[in-house]
């Protein structure tokens, strides 16, 4: 199947507005519609053939990942091509991609523009091969999901410049990306392995790959969520649509105690190797911001020890009563535990008291799109909160969105009434409040602390 | 401010294939532009007068509703007019309304299409002036809700044929009446009265008003609501939308028992007077449909009398183990019950055991849009429940949605959890489920039920 020809028109039509425009002749093909030449194979025994001008793959039962890749390394580039998809195929297209005798025996690695027919629908997602897996998941930009046309043309864009990555399907901006690394490889063509040897022979067909190397340029981005995972680092993109830090790996000016405690001694809250690190078993005590937030969008990394715990906390005000000697900061609770060591994460009702849970309210999903949502202990972690203008709250963890909920409304009453927050007056209805970080005297860290007002 | 005439005519262009065509000459201008000719002025104290060809209200303190009628009745018409509100003032047209000296004194009673300035933004709602109050709440029908243009020109279009209502404003239709009088009555020009001498003079206006009651027909209606406000009838419209009676009045073929009683005996649910009806202190039981359902729209009337308890179940399913004696028909329930006098209705959390409440679950909303929902004892109510396809789920009371929820979310989990549900394994999980109908021995009246599958 192909789609009508007047219906491809127009979205290129439509989508001429959004790209940059680069001369005709700054365009290269990839691939001369006859010969592999240029073109080697790593990898998996998959089958490459050429058809009617097209490259195609074809899957092979007990293979790994096979990729048919360019000879030569590519840097910046503005990369097009069009990709058809066998449906149950998992496929995608390497670029900024390596193999190396010293890297788990030449294994291909590197960037990869996701090709995905499965339900996920995370086609023109970026996912890190066979190094840090999922960059830019789908989720974070979920309306794109339904861009991918199942065993039809589909065309992609891939833009690399610096250390941005826009990834685009269709004429739709799908993926936005800041690395701390502009590396330079290849291309690549990859066709997955398959668990299913009834999937063996499966296709996935590629077109009219062009490349632009003499003009790569950025397009405009949509109004879609950046991942910046490079840590303590603000982007050009980043700061243009508002985005601050709190804590920058070294600066802690944003933030003041609760307590009569310095949190910034050695007692306290350290701040050593770009993190802001609790000193366990110390006496930092709460951190809070000095500013106020109302409709924000916050971004931090952290880290936890075996079995710690730890908290973000917003819309959060002093509850204390008025000329009482000690302050009594309450807010709406991030959850940020071991929840499979420490006792607390099997406590409250139906898992609501595990990482990204909003604390003793609502349990985190622990699943989304059919994918289970990862965890690391010792390693870093990636937490949002987005607090919308129309009251709507979301909590992300490793890039799924796993609570949403509506603050005021009778479901949030009743949550709130059977919680341990019961007694409390207002609890979490301010209009703004302050952001706060939990001390439980455990070994937790953070690190690229941001925030932008909606 | 007039709304631009390209604008004006566009959309006139996209109404007319909604509306059934008349032949031109079918209409009759209702002012002849000039003159008060055929009109007369009844209630309050308002001051009418004509300007540019258009009539003008203007409020007046101190003194109650008014209205500028005609002298003739009408039946079955097609009534169109353009208004003009200014910002603050309440006003309305009303329709087959009447002023007899035997009804309060010849106060002005009967339909009234509404012109609603407030944030509430109820025009082209049904209200019945001095009867039986709201008929059709925007709320039924809630994006018609943003048709409404603030001091600008507005047209409404109000079609009145047997016992069926519709009404238009803009282009769109707004609300589906049905009634079970098709009476006869004058068309008026409402000005409310007005509680703050501040809004003393306000405008109001109307022009290019006519009617045809030559060849009057209902356009096909949109896919609102409809509202059957005649007991125990199912219209021809809801007919072709798939509505079914539970009961109608009479027969209860659809109902079963879940205990060893007959519950359709003198000591269980009588029917009698076009009710089923508790007998107070009586062995029915509870009641369930024999068919299951997982999708639907479900309308019914309730009557309490003082103190009393009941409730309507939906996705009902029998928990006992395989071969127990007694069934055990547990699901979700919308509670009925005189939540001011009935002790249960303070237990509970935040008013979750209130009429309308997802029991011990969501509480009931008191409030919507600044309105107050209202709770009849020894009247009737219209309770409604719609399952959506899409798994979202809402309770009505009395044309107000007071909950909403989503099954099997996490926040449907940890609700559950904390409730009285806690220990019962996929609590109103089931894909399909029957009905049911609480008998706690209280005198409770239900009639007009009906369902249909979505």
């Amino acid at each position: 199947m192909t789609t009508p020809l007047s219906r491809y028109f127009l979205s290129i039509a439509l989508s001429i507005f959004t790209f940059s425009i680069a001369a005709a002749d700054d365009w290269k093909p990839l691939f001369d519609g006859k010969s592999f030449d240029g073109w080697k194979q790593l990898g998996g025994k998959a089958e490459y053939s050429i058809e009617k001008g097209e490259i195609v793959g074809r899957s092979v039962a007990d293979t790994p990942n096979s990729f048919l890749t360019t000879e030569k390394n590519y840097t910046d580039f503005v990369l097009e091509f069009e990709f058809w998809v066998q449906d149950g195929l998992n496929s995608g297209v390497q670029f900024r991609s390596m193999s190396k005798p010293e890297y788990r025996d030449g294994r291909v690695h590197g960037y990869q523009y996701e090709l995905d027919t499965s339900s996920r629908a995370w086609t023109a997602g970026i996912f890190d091969e066979a190094n840090r897996g999922w960059l830019y998941p789908v989720e974070y930009n979920s309306t794109a999901r339904s861009l991918f046309k199942n065993e039809q043309w589909n065309r992609g864009r891939i833009e690399c410049v610096g250390n941005e990555v826009q990834t685009f399907l269709n004429g739709r901006q799908v993926s936005h990306l800041v690395d701390d690394r502009a590396i330079t490889g290849f291309i690549g063509l990859q066709v997955h392995s398959i668990r299913d040897a009834s999937h063996a022979n499966y296709q996935v067909r590629w077109r009219n790959l062009r490349i632009n190397t003499k003009s790569p340029e950025l397009s405009r981005s949509e109004d879609i969520y950046i991942r910046n995972v490079a840590p303590n680092t603000l982007s050009k993109p980043e700061k243009n649509r508002g985005w601050e830090f709190l804590f920058d790996g070294k600066n802690t000016a944003a933030w003041k105690g609760t307590s009569n405690v310095d949190p910034f001694n050695k007692n306290g809250w350290i701040v050593k190797n770009g993190s802001l690190t609790i000193q366990p078993g110390g006496k930092g005590g709460q951190i809070v911001t000095k500013k106020t937030y109302g409709a924000f969008e916050l971004d931090f990394d952290f880290n936890l020890a075996k079995g710690a715990n730890s908290g973000v906390k917003y819309f959060v005000v002093d509850h204390a009563e008025p000329g009482a000697s000690k302050s009594q900061y309450l807010g709406l609770e991030y959850q940020v535990l071991d929840d499979k060591v420490h006792p607390d994460g099997v406590k409250g009702a139906v898992g609501n008291r595990t990482t990204a849970s909003l604390y003793d309210l609502i349990p985190s999903y622990r699943k989304v799109n059919t994918r289970n949502v990862p965890l690391y202990i010792g390693k870093w972690n990636h937490g949002r909160i987005v607090s919308h203008l129309n009251g709507t709250i979301e909590h992300w963890l490793n890039g799924f969105k796993v609570v949403e909920y509506e603050r005021g409304t009778n479901i949030y009453e009743v949550l709130i009434a059977r919680s341990k927050y019961a007694e409390i007056e207002n609890f979490g209805l301010s209009e703004e409040g302050h952001i706060l970080l939990q001390d439980h005297k455990d070994l937790v860290s953070y690190r690229s602390i941001k925030i932008r007002e909606l």
